[in-house]
């Protein structure tokens, strides 16, 4: 992938402000709104079964997140899903938790039954865990390393096909056909509760303009990459740090961008 | 309406510190809550419909926010609307997502024929979708103009005997015999989630301290359009403005919000 | 208790990192989830009752917030409890809004029967309240001073064999055998919400490092007076408090803390 590529993906989203359908957990939703805000795209939290369906059909893409899951929020996820699927639209999921409990494994194996996801972003313990999940075997979790888990996340993107994000120190994207690392971030970005949760939102507006899943998710983890790597040089803690990335997700410049971005493809 | 009414009324919330009761959406009820502290209000945040009755009795004001709404959370915002139109407790609404399901719709319907509200504050759109919701027309949102908005807004005013404000580049209070047009505020505030709702629930602390509820809700707006103008000065994006907007509406000055407050009243 | 051994609790959670489950209220999740990652600490917040006895399984403490309680999240709140009873782990109360209403009290009084609990943090009119709900009469909440409140204190810690602590301008933190106050903190703590359930959720991760439960919650109490005393000195309101607040969880040095704490210990 291109830089200018990827910056002409985040113009697009600021330009076009995709209205991003999200049924999330409670403790992100005020911080996903937000860096939807900043990021220029139109955030909307619908949870209701009796409505889930309208949003859908006027949003531009859904993100599924089941950080706080209970029974009538999963069968509005399971709504909203078979929805989006009828309308083709992008949808994200954010297993949050996953391998936490085996309620979790449930639902996200009801949930990974029921639609067509266009992109999966996780961290590495979630990324294995939900192949182990639909891999019926305890096997794939037995190792809990970086290696496996792009394994994992290369199985999952065969499976489900669609692009599987893995975040870490190093952030993933990884299709059936190809792979690229992205070499931004910090390390205070996991001192913040919900920045994975904000991730997987930026990613859903991404997809909402971008049609070509690798390339909306690659565009997305990059902006976030990026934006976080220079609100940490200029913030004290995780405080200052929730202000300079909400700003900077705002008023980033080309230039800072393009001069700031590292990453690194492979062909398999 | 005079300056130093407006300030007069400020203070007073600050003095007397109203209890408000918010029956609010997820994305809001932090935020909210921190502006209405910031303000010198009292909020609380109860939603259960075993105790709703309970603290509308003890509130000075209700404010009833559909941002998220449910089933359930919909049956207590009826149990709360009952009980404070019985004891004759200053209500506000905010109709957030008017017209984007058909689901929401029918609610407002039913919680506008449940209530007897004091004010309702939202933005264009929602004013247009309220109207023609209660107009059992479509007409009236043919075109999504301001001025249409107004219209819809003063048709609002006499059909629920209340205040409205419509919140835009131009906030606008108006009830059956008077306009008022507020002209601070800065553009930032519409990349931060939840800052209509935040209104709203500002508007509910000033309706606790002052019965005229056309002066209550001009007082809020223009408390929140000074301070939200004042912190836009000296922020870098929706991150920091967030911040200084809490600061500033805890520390603005007489000085400053006289100096900075524009506004012009019509009578019709 | 010495000012280092509370020094050395404060490290234990940053390098041991527990995980805390948080069974909490909407208005706080974010915040608290923050504090305790600032902290050092893992948070994790699930609800739902198919999953609430996996999530306490595998975390070092249960936290129990009541302030937006509903019917479903008290059911999970009991099972949660029962398993935590069961694995003698480590259990907090927050009793939010105790004595607001009748339902609030009832809540209250079906959890402290079902859990064992090792701590309950509250402000004195909440302590009033639930040992009046304990002691079946309203004698005690009859005067609501401090003086009052300390003794209610002392009487709920004889009777539910627990540490309790008393938010206040001065914190105190009480069982059947000795007291301590805490001289830190700052007015500005009030104007922000969810300041007391962050520290409750905090003195749950010091409950699950550190056995002693008095001297856990003290070293918690002591830990946000102190960050939150250094905060308020750089901050020009409630916005830039909560920023710095959170900066100073995390960077607070030794130094800072030990030259800062100011508390005093009596043996009954």
């Amino acid at each position: 992938m291109e830089k200018l590529n990827i910056w002409r993906n985040i113009e697009n989203v600021k330009q076009s402000s995709p209205l991003v359908h999200n049924i999330t957990n409670y403790v992100a939703m005020n911080n996903t709104a937000n860096a939807l805000l900043a990021s220029g795209a139109s955030p909307v939290m619908a949870h209701a079964e009796e409505e889930v369906e309208g949003m859908v059909t006027i949003s531009g893409a859904l993100v599924i997140n089941i950080g706080t899951l209970s029974r009538h929020w999963v069968a509005a996820m399971k709504k909203a899903l078979i929805k989006a699927r009828l309308l083709n639209k992008p949808v994200i999921l954010d297993p949050v938790g996953a391998g936490a409990t085996s309620y979790r494994n449930r639902m996200l194996a009801e949930l990974l039954e029921t639609g067509k996801f266009s992109a999966i972003r996780a961290n590495a313990s979630e990324i294995l865990s939900l192949a182990s999940v639909s891999h019926q075997t305890k096997g794939v979790d037995s190792t809990n390393t970086a290696e496996e888990a792009l394994k994992a996340a290369q199985y999952l993107s065969q499976k489900y096909e669609c692009t599987i994000s893995v975040s870490g120190p190093e952030d993933y994207i990884i299709n059936k056909e190809k792979k690229a690392k992205i070499l931004n971030g910090h390390p205070i970005m996991s001192k913040v509760t919900a920045m994975g949760c904000t991730a997987t939102a930026i990613a859903g507006a991404f997809l909402a303009v971008e049609p070509d899943t690798f390339q909306a998710v690659f565009s997305a983890m990059a902006f976030m990459g990026v934006a976080g790597e220079l609100a940490a040089k200029i913030s004290k803690g995780p405080g200052s740090f929730q202000v300079n990335f909400l700003d900077k997700l705002y008023n980033i410049s080309k230039d800072e961008f393009l001069t700031t971005i590292k990453f690194s493809n492979y062909e398999y």
